[in-house]
């Protein structure tokens, strides 16, 4: 592979800039801005490999649908997302939207941009390694189709149905989802799966019940007239007791214990496994529970959430003002534990709002997906653990892990194999002064580039 | 009265004006812009009438402070606030500080602006009646002391200090704070008294607990790391039960029943009570209880109440963000009924966060004061009860409001007898669309003149 990182290193300049590129476009798909000159990015970086690509329209944001053919033995499905999170209400160090490179005192010089390891760094560099492939060798190994969604923040609403019209099209012996997956030790983390999501909002306005109905009124009014926040509060109050167990009826009862591979796996993992690294990655000082090694490992991984993201209500401006408010409204999302299906985690918190009286509550559920599992002996993931090796890194393998992603739809609906992962740095997912280190990017090009000679078998 | 009448309705339109410009001068205590040209209107406002007026600093807002001496035998003290409620996050059909008349549906023509029902419609009426006392009699009747405060909607924190400090020059036989008491129907509503209050904010932060402690992390790790917003919602969920009774330790022990003078103007107030007005005002469909007259006026008037007033913790922007947020903070009052002090109610809210083992959280008690109470027996309470009748409507009296105001200094620390009201009509305080009626401004005044001379004796 020489020749390849010689010329990825002789234009290194070139492909940092191409990321910055990328993550200067803003595309949050919660809010729109930008997310139409970024699917023309993408678009455009597959037809700059003289492949066919094509903005597929959604109800929501486009998919970005694209196919380089070769004549290669083996097909590859590249599936990636080019939309980021909110970064509302924020501080940050560095435009979060300009790509500015920054000498983080804990990791050296890195850029620090929303998206640039969730997932646009990742993305870019995905196309710098492909057209240097091209520029050294004349052609790529393995033939290339390109799924990049543009709603993975909204919960991949839409990427269900687009899979399903293109499924004919969408054949290949694998699925490869590239990623930042360093931690920062420098050891390379492998999942093998991840947990599904049900995202929804609860309301609760005032009407049959009591409470204010259109406005927030004069706040002394709270003694005789309900409360939508406490109505709210004492209905949220029954769904997680303290020990942090959910108290939804059923919640647990598709939960199934990991499979004796995947219990393997975790006594495995639980040896190489740093709690510390964890808890400095979430900026906490501990876990929920006192668990430690393969009993916490399997608590993470196996556990279903029940997570508030978010609550507004009432007055929340500086100082005092006594109101009685009309509304509450919260954000709050459940990941899905292998086994678990959207629609019976939908119906179990309607149930649980009719049992505990709250069927007054506007409830809204964003589609929702089911966890995705693929196994250690496939040979794409071999291959990622072949292209880590080769670069010194024996990477750490996890059953699944705790995030989200639509894999299902790859695994279960494609019935496609498939890995993720790559070399390189990054951090603060979702988060102020999100990152990813500048040495890593060029990792991550190297093993790219291996993975992809390791899958083509050539 | 006839020839001051007079002279008020040939002078109205300069009237309504004057409203026009204290409600066009923003004052919100809570934010600060315009507090300072506020209190130089107040001040110019009673140096016009011949006084002698200054602004007072306080470690807030300052008092306008202003005594106009003319050698009559009795002394009124007049208290008053130039401070608003905010405005933030409220959608208004004219713009709030304006002064727009508005002919609403219900009410006829109306002026709608922030501050024109609480309080600065009837403190510029006060000034339109004082000098057409003069333009007409040459003289007023009464002495009079001006005790303006600009942080009445802050609780009045710092109106202790100013009472404190001035006591010496604040002697008079009576205090007096003008309203618009007249509900939709016309009907004057006198109050005897009026609630304490205490506000205060809690907040939960990531910390030792758990929890993440300086930023919002990927959602994800919500499945073993502690949630600030679950660790408050539950918090809060052990301080009010389904019923609506406050679990505080201790919370209820200083709530005396109603003395038989007030048990008796209870049984009375029943008899003219309009629940269905209160309903309407209030924008709502029910009473948090299935009471009815004196019951569910005893309820309103004689149980403190624990209200939250705001919440905001997490993402709250549009669609869909996963987050394990760091912290939630929580806006919260206590309205005090006779006989609670806001030290002990402190006490018990401090004793409460240890009990339940959030002694993590931050509390911060804004200024808080005590409930007060006139007699109806006291002459100026029987000036405001003659001057209503003198122009038609009979008073519905109450032993006190729901509502708060520091009377406490007046009645406990001044020892002075006070009442309150006046005619008018007004609504939506603290909510959009606060709005007066143009013909109760007209009334107001009558009614004001009649006051001052009834209370004058002359």
């Amino acid at each position: 592979m020489d020749d390849i990182f010689a010329h990825m290193d002789a234009r290194f300049e070139d492909h940092i800039s191409r990321v910055r590129s990328f993550v200067s476009q803003p595309s949050i798909s919660g809010e729109g801005a930008g997310m139409a000159e970024m699917a023309e990015l993408v678009r455009d970086s597959i037809q700059r490999l003289g492949g066919t690509a094509e903005i597929v329209p959604t109800p929501g944001w486009p998919v970005v649908f694209g196919e380089v053919s070769v004549g290669a033995p083996r097909t590859l499905l590249l599936y990636g997302m080019y939309d980021v999170q909110p970064v509302e209400g924020e501080e940050w160090i560095a435009p979060p939207f300009a790509g500015d490179i920054v000498d983080l005192p804990e990791f050296g010089p890195s850029m620090v941009a929303r998206g640039v390891y969730n997932t646009k760094g990742p993305l870019a560099g995905l196309f710098n390694v492909l057209e240097s492939i091209q520029a050294v060798r004349g052609r790529l190994p393995v033939n290339l189709k390109f799924v990049v969604e543009g709603e993975e923040e909204l919960s991949s609403r839409n990427l269900p149905g687009f899979i399903e019209a293109y499924k004919d099209r969408l054949g290949a012996d694998a699925t490869y989802f590239p990623f930042y997956s360093q931690n920062r030790d420098g050891k390379p983390v492998l999942w093998l799966g991840v947990k599904g999501i049900q995202y929804f909002e609860i309301a609760c306005r005032g009407g049959a019940w009591g409470g204010p109905r259109t406005r927030g009124v004069h706040g002394c009014n709270a003694v005789w007239v309900g409360n939508p926040i406490w109505r709210m509060t004492r209905a949220l109050a029954t769904m997680m007791d303290d020990a942090e167990q959910i108290q939804i009826e059923g919640f647990y009862d598709d939960v199934v214990p990991p499979s004796a591979e995947d219990e393997a796996l975790l006594q495995q993992l639980a040896r190489t496994f740093d709690p510390a690294n964890e808890l400095w990655m979430w900026d906490t000082e501990r876990f929920k529970y006192d668990l430690h090694g393969a009993d916490l490992l399997r608590r993470y991984l196996y556990d279903p959430q029940l997570n508030i993201d978010g609550v507004l209500g009432g007055y929340t401006g500086p100082g005092m003002k006594t109101l009685l408010p009309h509304e509450v409204r919260v954000k709050m999302d459940v990941r899905l534990v292998p086994n678990m299906e959207p629609e019976r985690v939908r119906q179990r918190i309607r149930d649980h709002l009719v049992k505990i009286g709250r069927d007054d509550f506007e409830v809204h559920f964003y589609e929702g997906y089911p966890a995705a599992k693929t196994n250690v002996s496939e040979h794409v993931v071999q291959s990622v653990i072949r292209s880590c090796r080769s670069l010194g890194a024996e990477p750490e393998i996890w059953p699944h892990v705790a995030g989200s992603a639509p894999l299902y739809l790859f695994s279960r609906v494609l019935n496609q194999p498939f890995a993720t992962g790559g070399l390189g740095h990054g951090g603060r997912p979702h988060s102020p002064n999100e990152y990813a280190t500048v040495e890593g990017m060029r990792l991550f090009e190297r093993s790219v580039a291996r993975f992809i000679y390791e899958f083509a078998g050539a």
